[in-house]
């Protein structure tokens, strides 16, 4: 029997307010080990660049990251928000190690390629390496990652955060029972957006496609949804998304997918 | 016998020159392991400090860490180098791992106190947990610090560089042969400033009083010096300090200090 480990991802909500990040690494902190974190951004990557005059550029709706967006979202998310959050872990007597992508050659992306949008340096996941990851688990770290991959020829990518969880949750299924836990801002998935206690508990393979021809999920969750059941097919034995409130709390609600 | 380990720091000089920053790293990752690096700020936090509109707080002649400043330097030090330097020796085959000494709690420090001065957020090392920083050389990973430190309270503190390089290699000296290795812009310590060629080779404690009774070795140069000396009297085999090209060229001139 493989041992479990927990791969929490949280966002931007909770890096954005004070309280409840101190309250959530704080439970964080309380879980057995080995488990892994994956922070997203939040807001003040976007303030820091706005300070620094660093203009955001859509394209067809997408978001680039030229030379100089990739310096404020490394600066922020593996500075500013990792190191903080490390601090905090340690406080909490959890040995938190901070990582990004380039750091142990843990995660290895590739720059997106397009045929019409040049997204700059946007990382797709190429690969994890399961086994520098391994070693710092063995060694009793809690590793703690941000949004930044690399490219192995040096040069850093930005790389979603929900993309690098469930990643991380695939590569690391080879030697454990990897469950992966999606914190946001709701409860679970809501059947109704108006209705914060209308979570479905469970949702599988079938029931994703009704719900996605229903328009129950859209939009942002679609992407979301599809990291879920792309870990689920990749031997990842658990996929949970809820609040933060749920790694404290176990009589919470939340969804629990299936394939 | 113990292994030998290189501990090299190297200062802003390397960091603010691109070419001098990648020459340095191909030939640090060329070392045999066990090593560490200890990298410095350079001119990039205050750069950043100053579009930020963060300002410089003096206070008798001495700089100041607001919480301002403190988040400048932990985005700068631990985020853009500290990232940066990794991916560049990712792809130079050296399998590096960014900390701040809040990772893995590597290094403890306290915020320094003053009778007169509030230095702010900057903190005075008060031990390395040279146990934790061993298992990432014995897992084969090579340990990249930058200069920020915590508490342990979830507080990240703002640290000298240079004494962060000699505390680290005292704290490593327990199971190591520890190297120090001050890499800065001159060629070693000088007798003559203007004289780029006038290193003095052997520095030990009578010689050092003489060439400080003589204000050879004055002003930025006494803590360094003083630093050096500490790592000698706590058990470090060899304290060298050269600049960054002596890594890469054998032949070339440095000062190897001696008690």
């Amino acid at each position: 029997m493989k041992p479990i480990l927990k791969i929490i991802k949280i966002g931007g909500n909770v890096i954005d307010d004070e309280m409840a990040l101190q309250s959530f690494l704080k439970d964080f902190a309380a879980l057995p080990s080995p488990k892994i974190l994956v922070h997203g951004g939040g807001k003040i990557a976007t303030q820091i660049a706005t300070k620094l005059g660093v203009e955001t550029n859509m394209v067809g709706g997408r978001r680039i990251t030229d030379q100089a967006s990739l310096d404020v979202v490394v600066m922020t998310y593996a500075g500013l928000i990792n190191k903080k959050v490390v601090a905090l872990l340690q406080k909490n007597h959890c040995n938190a190690i901070g990582l990004s992508g380039a750091d142990a050659g843990s995660i290895l992306s590739r720059k997106r390629t397009h045929p019409e949008i040049n997204f700059g340096f946007v990382g797709d996941v190429q690969s994890v390496h399961s086994g520098n990851i391994d070693k710092l688990l063995q060694a009793g770290f809690t590793p703690v990652f941000c949004a930044i991959t690399h490219d192995a020829a040096g040069q850093l990518l930005n790389t979603n955060a929900d993309t690098i969880a469930s990643e991380v949750a695939i590569g690391m299924s080879e030697s454990y029972q990897a469950e992966l836990i999606y914190c946001f801002e709701k409860k679970g998935v809501l059947t109704d957006i108006n209705d914060e206690d209308s979570v479905i508990e469970h949702i599988d393979s079938q029931k994703y496609i009704e719900l996605k021809n229903d328009k129950i999920i859209a939009d942002g969750m679609l992407p979301k949804m599809e990291n879920c059941f792309h870990a689920l097919q990749n031997k990842v034995s658990k996929v949970i998304i809820g609040h933060p409130s749920i790694i404290g709390d176990k009589k919470k609600m939340f969804t629990t997918l299936a394939i």
